[in-house]
């Protein structure tokens, strides 16, 4: 039996998201549904495709994955299936996907529209429940990708900021602030020295291995778990210790030798 | 396997919820439990009927909903078991089941007191733990809906706000707000025009088909996914915007020749 | 099959709970995921512990309980793996079962540190992740938790206000205020005497036995769900009311004959 996650802006309160796990289980009857979250911003595009960089990758093949974060419902844009080293996921084609699609081996993608699998009755304001759900159960009842419509070769992508790596420095930025107030850059944690230091405002940090380095109420620099430079103070909230917020731009000095862009 | 949802007014972070759910999952082991909301307001009958309006009847035939959202826990009113279109609900009977049991094509219902099924051991605070996740999980195993208790012939109904059509002209007031800032009013998107005109405030709105057809940060009205009028800014919070919360009168101009009265 | 809870401190938009739960689901395909509360305040061990107490014995025998509030990871900070009257548990060693392991009535723990079942790779910062999320399904899959590592003699403990019986009078406190405004004090309810009055601050409430004996927004104690002694208002928020707080000093006057300590 494949395993199905929701990753939506919807809240709960209204029902929205039981309207769409009710469409699931009447298609795919015991499927397992798991929530991911209810709670990212509206319409925030960026946090959405963070959140799936961190979970798609670590259920197993077979899982299907249902992101619903759509600004964009009720315009011409298309709604996004894929296959990702061998986990599937539906989403609108907004860039959601965008760094899910970067760190796969492997995907294909379709544009789903088959109205076998999709309905043909659908509202204008929710194609979560109307178009989303009925083909993410078809896919957990094991209906082929390729089934749900014609090959999309090119999904939209959101151009997140670069990380800049010249002069033996990198220059990134703060790219989410997570519910502890660390701060997740876009600096990849195998770019550091033995020396490197994190300038972030006037602050200066030091990079340890973890916590267990820092006292309590100290900023440090970590490589976090998903391998990036992560800016923390031990047992506080570094995001409002240091007034960093997503999008503040910091700097890495002490690089190890390497490719001078990357990510 | 039934399927058992759970809408709730506790919140999780005290643990109350998991103890219903482990309840349930004693009795009916391995049944899939699919949170809908826990957030919805302390006490808001309104809302949680609202929320079950929305997903009750996307569910499968045989699906257990339970509602606990119960102001009255420890007096006396009754405990509500329904069968509507096939889809089983246990409640408090004070009303959050009224518009579910308006829009099923047939409904029976029982007030909920067989101690087989419930248990003699009851708390007077925590009647979702100790009566109504029993009641859930013996349903969701198969026990008929009749075995619960006597035949409840009239549950208790919410006197929700009527919407008024009279002189060419419906007066209906916005019933709910979602976490995106859109207001949804009561009054029936098939009772439109092709030229009606949506007066709430000052503001006097177009009806369009789609997001699609407005400009970013347009107010509009749009018949929404059930089916009912509703205010929305592209891009944007309606509710903040027009200043409109719960209760808000609206008019709206321009119907369509039908029936005086209607919802 | 085994059930899965979780309960963290995580939020739930980061998608650090998912990534959890997608290990989980690799390990042991299938298995049910319950979610307790992602809400538990950063941090705040003594709010886990209270959670915990509520659930974890109504799940049925075989059922592995995670909790992940671990303000000390990345320190020398065991991981415990315990079982319950027949539940598992998997959480940091930091007192977060002190209450659970109160309340068993036979218990016994393991220092989690196999490392064929907690795998040799482990983040810094991520051990729900990568040490608890791979134990848990193992244990769901049916390895005995002695597998798991050496016995741990004396859990974490932490050290919960007492409550002084003396002199016909119990002195308390606050141990939680609910999502209700409830304050859950630490006085068993059954020391209660047929005139016990509480007392907290200026306000001397008489204990009723359900809501339904009081007025609306009357103040009043009760005996709650758990057997604790709490302070409620009907229809109301009895922290604002009384301006009380986790903490709080409380009194019971009124008690019954018997022993001079206790909880």
């Amino acid at each position: 039996m494949s395993r199905v996650t929701l990753l939506t802006d919807f809240g709960t309160r209204d029902g929205y998201v039981a309207a769409m796990k009710g469409v699931i289980a009447s298609i795919a009857p015991g499927v397992p549904i798991d929530d991911v979250s209810h709670d990212i911003p509206p319409g925030d595009i960026p946090s959405a495709a963070w959140a799936l960089s961190r979970y798609w990758s670590r259920y197993p093949a077979g899982t299907v994955h249902l992101v619903v974060v759509d600004p964009g419902v009720g315009t011409e844009r298309r709604a996004l299936g894929a296959l990702l080293d061998g986990r599937l996921l539906v989403a609108p084609d907004n860039g959601v996907a965008t760094l899910a699609l970067e760190r796969a081996s492997r995907w294909t993608a379709v544009s789903v529209q088959n109205e076998n699998y999709v309905g043909p009755d659908r509202s204008a304001t929710f194609h979560g429940r109307d178009i989303f759900a009925p083909a993410v159960a078809h896919l957990a009842r094991g209906v082929p990708l390729g089934e749900l419509g014609p090959p999309l070769a090119e999904p939209a992508r959101y151009a997140f900021p670069a990380v800049i790596r010249q002069g033996g420095e990198a220059r990134g930025e703060v790219v989410a602030i997570d519910r502890f107030g660390n701060a997740v850059t876009n600096v990849p944690g195998d770019w550091l020295g033995r020396e490197a230091r994190v300038h972030v405002g006037r602050a200066v940090l030091e990079v340890r291995g973890t916590y267990g380095e820092a006292a309590s109420g100290e900023a440090l620099a970590l490589v976090n778990s998903d391998g990036l430079v992560e800016i923390t103070v031990r047992d506080g909230a570094a995001a409002e210790r240091l007034r960093i917020r997503r999008g503040s731009r910091i700097r890495v000095r002490g690089l190890r030798r390497g490719p001078e862009n990357g990510l």
